[in-house]
Formats: structure tokens, C-alpha cells, sequence
């Protein structure tokens, strides 16, 4: 039998604070790599928690957790921003190594840091800091209504963010009361919104994806497609030197995704909006879009491996979320997926194991071909087919005639 | 926080025998389909044991182990044949769902029972049963010798497989007084050995992938080419046709892989060696080669989901083995994956977490792209390097001065 007489060469444990979805995919990507991905996960159910086998318990903001976590760890890293950024500089002078670095990371925990840091860099939107209402009225006045309204630390997929039509004194002083802290942003007339994801190692080598399209709805990104289409490619080539700038500003080490308002298409046009220094939904289709995918990249980069080949593997990618119904689906998900791998053979499922509630991800799937619009329409229905159980294109696995058939045997 | 307030739509849970590199890569493909693959491991340390969350101890021959390894699960599958027939036929009895079924994997676990079942349908070398030395003798006076004598169950990767150049009753005797069943096959003469592999489905919904060349030595497989290079199309579809009728005739659900001789490039001199029911070492390239991988497939044939699209990605992808070299490589692991991604970033790596031996498969690469010499370059220096931790080309990273840098340095 197949005793071996030594143990494996070591290779390096990463260690990532948070088990949703984001390590869930990081750690198919660990297991090529003769890895296997370690987890702080706050529930047994969490979605990485239920794939992997080095799951550690506790809280994200818990230093004695973090610390149990990154005990024999090579790299402590996230799949999520909410950790306090003061524990993590206390593991940094314990000699843990993190990367993103506290100093690096504190740039997408807040949005008011990033705005300020990014200063002479790139293109922001007009904003201010909130300590009153007054605050919002006064950049108002220079950039006319509507105005944003922002949580500056732990807003996503749109939480956070209020858009205000006119003053709202109520609700600044009630946000702020709660001890919210807030931020004003210029609402920003856009074609379209954009966003670039590179990865930068500690010893500074970087690497860019191609430019995507991300496609919100309520604020959240329901579909990218990659390449952006009609990018002029001076544009393209700005976006990803714009990407790994900020990255090298920041000192990042590991992905950041870079979110973009495309205003008039010029790459002068470019406006930054958020940052992501972690694996991101807008790169969920380089799993099978690119040479290498935003997990396994990002692994590399934490722990300092050469990065892998960006290329695309076919010319259109279509990334589609699987978003949490508003109200139950009668189709179990099981039998969703019977029907979708039979009308879409070609179409690649990622589950994350999560319940379905209203518009939230419980999954993706992503559409690979040659024509944009094919492609898109095929993700758009799998991705709405798995979330209401309905085919939005009235199709039916028993043909056109389903209904009548159906009477003739109920006849 | 995300606390839901149902738990999730259950997925069906596959359980598989055995945890080795096989089990790894069908876990890895169980995520994407939202399910976390279930592994009966014999240690800790196998390769699946080390990155699933679900892994029940136990030996395969073990009634009670594989028990518990069906309980609740939707279906039993298998990383490799080691399971005795009569423990499923147990298990069958009892309601378990094992896919593939006893009465078909037995053609996978005994090579006479296999040439027998095929008999009219598939060209065959000459075999015969071997209960003495003379039964050995007495096929090579038909055939010639050189003649191959096999173990009837049990052998791989060259294993269990022996190349006599005429009359050896010492040996054959010896094995059949160990209780090895053995039988004798004609050394067929031949081009080339090629690799199809199709899944079929209980309902019998089946699928092809392009046919492959395997290229062995030392009776192991070392490289795989994606498609099969001048092969003739007639051929090819001979190929998958045959392999298609095979998994009928056999009741196969899940993968087939058939190992055949190329003995002429024409359908008519395909000649059948082997059979796999699992996912296979010929078919570690569609991970990334393929629209759905023999991974993924294997899952969705066993739970009878509709199968994905064959289509390859790439006009060529090579696969090529991770051996373990023969004497200790002075280079850590760690370190030659540095080295390999930096020389080569757009190679995938897989890695199974197992100890080097000699000859052991402890990994592969797969390399992908449009001119097949320099596809197969690629991936063999880089298999070559991960096994040896030497370059087969003398390339080095220090550049073609290195040695002479190296000495300015030291001086």
C-alpha cells in the first residue's frame, strides 16, 4: 500500500478571516495548488466552512481567534473588510503576516481614507465628510442634488448607501446619532460603471485583468461582462494603469478591485468609486474566463509566488449573480439545476451552499462564447431560471405545447 | 448579520471510495454544484482526507465503513477499484445507490471478466486464462512471444503487469501459489496508445469527450495529449462510438474511461486495453481543457443531472504527470512552484499533498494552447522541473551567465 515513508514537502497554509463565498472559491483554488485553504468562520454553515477541512470558529473582531487562526500560518488574508483594523496591527507587531497589511487594507474598510488617499491620483467624485447635517447641504450646494449619502466604514451590495433627493436633516442626525460615521458624494452622471481587478505581490510585481462591465440593479452588481464592450482600448489600458497606480500607492499586496464610473467613455472619464483588496464579485468569471482566476492569483500574491497569465480564455465571459428570490421558489434548487444543465449544457453553476433569501448571492453562473449578446442572454436566463425557479423566456422543457399537453393527460 | 432564517435548499451529498488525487479533484468540482464531496479515507493524510470537510475513516473492504459512508448520501462512487464486488452487492441489496453498479464495475476490477464481456464487440488482443504455466505458453504459440502476463485484478500504472519474453514457468507459477489470478495477452504491436473517455448517465444519457493520446513509461502514463494529434476524424468517431457502445453494454453510470492501441491509425485497428469507471488520469487535462471537466461530469452522471458540454477550450492542451523522482530533490516543493510560475505563468498546477516517491504521481500540469510542440514543451519541462527540481532545457533563472555571475559574486 501507499505508506509514504516521509510527509509531504510543506507547502505554505494560508490563512483567510471569513468563510463565505469569496473562500469558498479560494479554496478550490488552494487544493490545485497542493494546499488547503485554514477559515475563520462564525458558523459551522457559513459557505467555506461546509468545504473545508481546516475550519477554525470565531469572530471576526475576536483577537484570540484571529490569533488561533494565524498560529503556523503563512499569510493571514480576507474574504471580507469587517475586521478591526486595530487587531490587525496587533497581529503585524506580533509578527504575523497579513496581506493586505493593516495600512494597506484600512483603504477599503474607509471610504473616507481611500478618498483622501487617492488625492492627485485619480478622479473622485466631490466629497466631504459628514459631522452634521449641514455637511450634506454644503457639498450639495457645490454639486447640486441628488447627493449620496454614505456609511463610510462596512456599507456593500448598496447597504449604506442612500441616495437624497434634497436635505434630509432626519435622517443624517438619526445616522449619526446611531454613531454611523458619513461621509457626502457628488452623485455621478455615468454611461456605465466598470471595474478593474489586478494583483500586486510584496515584492511589487502586479498583473491586470481585462477591463469589465459590472451591471447593477438596486444597487448591487447583477451581471459582469468581460471585456467591457465598446471600450476604446487607450481607455482600457488607462483603467488597468489607473488599477495598479492605486495598488502601488497602497502598498496592496494581493487583488484589488478597482470600481470605475465610465462618464464619457475617456479614459480622462474615469472615476473612481469603490475599492476591494480581496477576491470580488466583479472577477467571478475568471474561473473559467481567465488563464488564471482571482483565487488562485490572489493566493499567489499573498504569499509572494510569480502571478499567473491573465489572458482570457475565450473572447465573451458573462458573469451572472444568483440572487435570493423575493418570495419562495416552489421549483426545489436540486431540480432547478436538472433543468438548467439540461436547457444549458455549456453553462458553468457555482452554488455557495447558502438559503435563499430576497436579492441575496447564493450563487453565480458564467456563460463563455464568441457574440456578446448570445452570451449574455443565456447567463441572464440560467442566473434568473436558478433564482425564481422561472424561465424569464417562458421556455419549457415540454416544448411550446406544454400546457395543452399537459390537459390532455390531466383529460 | 447574515444569520438565515431557513437553512438552504438541500443538495445531494455523493460519498466516494477511496481519497486519494481523484477525490481531491471531484471535491473541487462538488463546490462549484454547491454540494461538499463526502470521502471514505484509510488516512488523515490521504490526498482528498486533506482539503474535504466530510471524510469518514475506514478501509474500503470494510462492510461496516462503507456503511456509514452511504448513510444519507444520494449516491457511492468510487476514487479507484478496491472495493470488493460482493460489499456492493451488499450495499446494492440494502437500497444503497452505488454508481457505477457492482455488475458494471466488475469489468473495471477483472480484466478476464471484462474480455470476456466484450467478445464481438470491441477488437481485443488474445488472451487467455492462466492456471498454469503451460496456459501461458500455450497462447504464445498462437500469438509469439514477446507475451504479457497480467494480474486478473488489482494492477495499475504497470503494475500487476509483466512482459515475457518467452516461457518463465518459475515465474508464473510463484504468482499463481500467492493467489494472484493471472491471464496472458498478446503483446499487440502498435503506433500509439490513445484514451476516450465518455460519462453516461442511469437514465442513459451519454457524452464524449475528444479523444486523447497517452503517452506511458515505464507502464505509467506520462503525458496526455488533447486531442489525439493526426488522428484520422473517421478514427476518432470509431473511438467514441465504441467506448459509447462499451458504456451501454456494461450498464456504466458515472465516467469510462477505455485505453486503447492505435494500431494502425484506421477504426479498424483500434484495439481495447483497459478500462477505467472513475474519473482517470487521461482525462486530467479537461479541468481546464474542457468546457466541463471528467470531474464535474463524474458527479453529474452519478446523481443523473443532465451532463455538461465536451467542447474543448483550447485547440491543444497537454497534460503531463508529476512523478516523483528517483533520488531526493534537493529543491523544496515550495520552491519550485516559485520557480515554475515564474518561468511559466500561464501553467496550471495541481498538487495532491503526497509524499514524493519514486515513480509516485504526486501532481500534474496541464499547458494549453494553438501549436501542439510547443504546448507539449511547455508542460513537460514544467513536470520535469516540479519532479526533479532540475530544468531538462538548462534554462535558469539567473539568465545563461548565471554560473559565471555566481563565481564574480563568491570571488
Amino acid at each position: 500500500m501507499d505508506v509514504p515513508a516521509a510527509p509531504p514537502d510543506r507547502l505554505p497554509v494560508v490563512a483567510m478571516v471569513g468563510a463565505g463565498q469569496l473562500a469558498r472559491m479560494t479554496h478550490q483554488a488552494a487544493i490545485a495548488l497542493g494546499q488547503s485553504l485554514r477559515v475563520l468562520a462564525t458558523a459551522a454553515s457559513d459557505p467555506a466552512a461546509l468545504v473545508c477541512a481546516d475550519v477554525h470558529l470565531g469572530a471576526p473582531d475576536d483577537l484570540e481567534a484571529l490569533r488561533g487562526l494565524a498560529r503556523g500560518a503563512d499569510a493571514v488574508t480576507f474574504d471580507h473588510e469587517g475586521v478591526p483594523n486595530e487587531l490587525l496591527r496587533a497581529l503585524t507587531a506580533e509578527g504575523v503576516v497579513v496581506r493586505p497589511g493593516p495600512d494597506a487594507l484600512v483603504h477599503a474598510q474607509d471610504k473616507l481614507v481611500m478618498r483622501r488617499a487617492l488625492e492627485g491620483l485619480a478622479r473622485m467624485p466631490a466629497y466631504a465628510e459628514v459631522r452634521s447635517p449641514a455637511d450634506v447641504d454644503a457639498l450639495a450646494r457645490r454639486t447640486g442634488w441628488p447627493t449620496v449619502l454614505k456609511a463610510v466604514r462596512g456599507g456593500y451590495d448598496g447597504r449604506g448607501v442612500w441616495l437624497l433627493d434634497g436635505p434630509d436633516p432626519a435622517l443624517v442626525a438619526e445616522l449619526l446619532a446611531a454613531g454611523t460615521p458619513l461621509m457626502a458624494e457628488q452623485a455621478v452622471s455615468m454611461r456605465r460603471e466598470l471595474a478593474v481587478q489586478v494583483a500586486r505581490s510584496p515584492h511589487g510585481q502586479a498583473a491586470a485583468w481585462p477591463v469589465v462591465e459590472t451591471v447593477q440593479r438596486d444597487g448591487q452588481c447583477v451581471e459582469v461582462l468581460a471585456p467591457a464592450p465598446d471600450l476604446d482600448p487607450t481607455t482600457v489600458a488607462a483603467a488597468q494603469q489607473l488599477a495598479l497606480r492605486i495598488a502601488d500607492r497602497l502598498d496592496v499586496t494581493g487583488l484589488l478591485a478597482v470600481e470605475l464610473f465610465d462618464t464619457d467613455g475617456t479614459a480622462a472619464g474615469l472615476v473612481v468609486n469603490e475599492l476591494a483588496m480581496r477576491p470580488h464579485n466583479s472577477g467571478h468569471w475568471t474561473i473559467e474566463g481567465a488563464r488564471t482566476s482571482q483565487f488562485e492569483q490572489h493566493l499567489r500574491a499573498v504569499l509572494d509566488y510569480p502571478l499567473g497569465a491573465t489572458e482570457p480564455t475565450a473572447p465573451v465571459a458573462v458573469m451572472a449573480n444568483v440572487l435570493g428570490a423575493a418570495t419562495p421558489v416552489a421549483v426545489p434548487l436540486d431540480e432547478r439545476c436538472h433543468h438548467l444543465f439540461g436547457r444549458f449544457p455549456d453553462v458553468k453553476v457555482h452554488l455557495y451552499g447558502k438559503a435563499e433569501r430576497p436579492a441575496r448571492k447564493v450563487g453565480h453562473v458564467t456563460a463563455l462564447g464568441a457574440r456578446l449578446e448570445e452570451v449574455r442572454a443565456r447567463a441572464a436566463l440560467a442566473a434568473s431560471w436558478l433564482s425564481t425557479g422561472e424561465w424569464a423566456d417562458g421556455w419549457s422543457p415540454y416544448g411550446p405545447d406544454a400546457a395543452r399537453t399537459r390537459e390532455v393527460f390531466r383529460a
